[in-house]
């Protein structure tokens, strides 16, 4: 049965290679993450197991494509960032998108019980992605902003909407009523007259997302002395060695200032 | 904090609706697996468990996604057929694909204890994915002959191989060179003369793969008898429902001949 | 000056291959020819010295592009469909539509004089292109279809209008508002009772457009006899030698109805 | 005849919108054109007419797309630079090429008669087209330099040849084979040692090409008085009224050094 008569289907396959010299950004969004978080009884507005568990797969992800100098996320989902010249799966975007959001599927289930315990995972979820190229900086520092601004927009509705429901005994459409139109300080205010919050102090995980990026860490390892060195106590039979190793770090800060790319200068050089 | 300044950067995003009236064939390939396959010390040259879990994921998948006609799956890969009417996410290829992908990775996990039992998954696997498009079904049973080409070749030449190195004790390095430039024919007689073995009579899952197709199946339930009707033993409080149901079924046989495509017309008629 | 330092630039370029297996409709539209014909002073509603210059360009482009097996044209636009098989310009859409745009736009320029004799050409036309792939013969009638229908539906109001503006002295507001919500019906009924005009016996290159195929024709020539045959009245010193030669013909015929294509199996056999 | 029935054929054209903020470069090369160049006896190395012919069709194709911010041309190629933020025919590719293709090869005929003035056209001449996208500015400069430097290689190259064949009587052959591997410094010392030919000093238009960019320039229009003006000596009937108007102007310079661009700063930053 040779197999040369049906190759020729190969032809069909498309190349599709990003543009050289763009910022790659590859989004994952939880699908019906609305329904699974109420099948899960996520606590509203922020579930923090559910975003610990957000941050712990995207940082998988990080761990396998070194070339990501940033990931943004906030909510069901999240947004990693390929340096402009990535080389990986020769820039090919069904490539670099399948196996980020495989692997970041495949990771969410896998440290469930690690965060969830024995909330029981009723059935596997699933993300879509899809592939962006940003060209200037200026531009991928717009797309940050945009979605930071959207977590900061979402999370002072739901503040302010889950208040209303549980501690003042609305009901969902009269919370939604309520908050319909307003304005940023009137829900600022609604939450402080009536409830007593001052949204400025909320957790900065639920008004500014997750922010991941790489930081240069010691790492020290014991090292046998060589044979030859005698032993004493002014000089063991181990030594510490110090080597500088790149992790991910987790941030829950402002990336829409200048601020923060001045203080990772890094991260956009791309060094 | 307005988010319009930053939202023209959703018009770096790109449409990628596939052709219409074109066979949609998504395919996913395990990433590494084969180092996965040796840090799970999957049995070789086939694992059943390993197989059986790659067709649950199948399964879920097209429980997901009514429009896949049939999906076909051998070793570490899986290739989805939609219709080619479909019209599941306006056809964006990047939205298909990625969806399937997720949720054929998160079910690979979700499902590993089910058919491992006691054998600890030591990390997430990923799978990457491509979309590409048939037109013809002449085409796209080519296109599903190649894969099913590809697994005999593959399986009949990994059941030597293995048989070499765990039954007559060679090296990989000699099993590999005894094996190199051989004709099938070659192999069918190495199996039958040194290790008596009819290949022929091997499990057809090894051989053939595995075929999701749907099929109709009598549901039956049990509804309660309209109040106003007497009960008596003619007449019982409960009467069977039979409803006709959609179900995946799976099949390890030849998709390359006609015979498997006369006998389910349905499948490229897409009715 | 070495241009090796440069040349990376060339990998910002992108292949964009036709899918394999479908048919490839390269469609050229006159680029503000509204105004085009009106600083010519085209005849209205057809000038058929216009007409005879686009199937004279099209003719142009055929001859140069043997793969194309039908082309079809109306007012100032003009279809080539190239077979499903052809591999020209290993199928690159942009090469395909960008040559045979350019031929055909300075083949328009270069044959102008012989149809316009002397009426000037004042400047330079344009023409733009896109490309269409069409994966089925129905997909491609359909096409087609679409534009004939479009050919008869313009003609048929156009035909109505000026009739009105120049014959019974409508302005072209009144001879619109007159014919706004008009059934084809109507227009026709229009054109007889009123102008003495049966639309079917009008034309057909109005009412139907232009169909460009091949045919075979007979081409004769004359060959000198071989130095040793005797001349005489019966083995004279020159034979006619008949070769079957494929010529583009144009014809002016229905190409919705079966009719057409049961004609000519050929066009969409390919062969 | 309805024409909705067929009209779902539109939903097989493809949007190929170019990605937003990039400049769009359109280039092309005529098709066949050492053929064309032998068929109309171009003069050898360079034809001065063929070289103005070219820069007046691009010069059409300037004054037509005012988004065009330079232009450069060197034998039988002319790329056009789109300002990163043109919006014209929504950025889509196939429009935006397929239009500036048409133009140019229609404005070569058209202009033909007025440089090579009794050499008649023997056939209609094409072009093919192609787009490609470039990020940043340094990959335009690049992008421009590598068709500069091409230039300048094939320039001094064919002075070589032309010589040898021309002057010292070689065969092209032999031409080819004296040329083969040599450096540019064997070549300039080949034309001043063999034929007192100073590379340096030979026309720019042939070593450097065509630039084509904006001027401003003044233009003086006639405007009548008002009326009610007395009209005297010393106030006429008319004034000069100066306008400033861009204007496509050509250069034959360095456009890979700075100073180029330090000049002609508006190119680049788009103003």
């Amino acid at each position: 049965m040779a197999n040369s008569k049906f190759e020729y289907v190969r032809n069909f396959e498309v190349v599709d290679k990003c543009l050289p010299n763009c910022w790659i950004v590859v989004r994952l969004d939880g699908k019906n993450f609305h329904r699974f978080s109420d099948d899960h009884e996520f606590v509203k507005p922020n579930d923090d197991r559910a975003l610990d568990l957000m941050k712990k797969s995207a940082e998988n992800v990080m761990n396998e494509f070194k070339d990501v100098v940033i990931a943004y996320g906030q909510s069901d989902e999240f947004s990693f960032v390929l340096k402009k010249t990535t080389t990986q799966f020769s820039r090919r975007a069904s490539k670099l998108m399948s196996n980020m959001v495989s692997l970041f599927s495949s990771s969410f289930v896998y440290h469930w019980k690690d965060v969830f315990d024995h909330v029981p995972l009723l059935y596997p979820p699933a993300f879509d992605g899809r592939v962006v190229l940003y060209p200037s900086d200026q531009n991928l520092r717009d797309y940050l902003s945009w979605r930071q601004a959207d977590c900061h927009i979402n999370n002072l509705y739901n503040t302010c909407f889950w208040s209303l429901v549980q501690d003042a005994g609305c009901s969902p459409k009269d919370a939604e009523e309520k908050l319909k139109g307003s304005f940023s300080s009137d829900k600022n205010e609604l939450l402080f007259s009536q409830f007593g919050i001052n949204y400025n102090t909320l957790p900065e995980m639920h008004r500014k997302g997750s922010v991941l990026i790489w930081e240069m860490k010691d790492e020290i390892t014991l090292q046998p002395q060589a044979k030859t060195s005698a032993v004493s106590d002014t000089n063991p039979a181990q030594r510490e060695i110090i080597r500088q190793r790149r992790r991910v770090t987790c941030l829950h800060v402002d990336i829409i200032r200048d601020d923060f790319w001045n203080k990772h200068p890094e991260i956009l050089s791309g060094t």
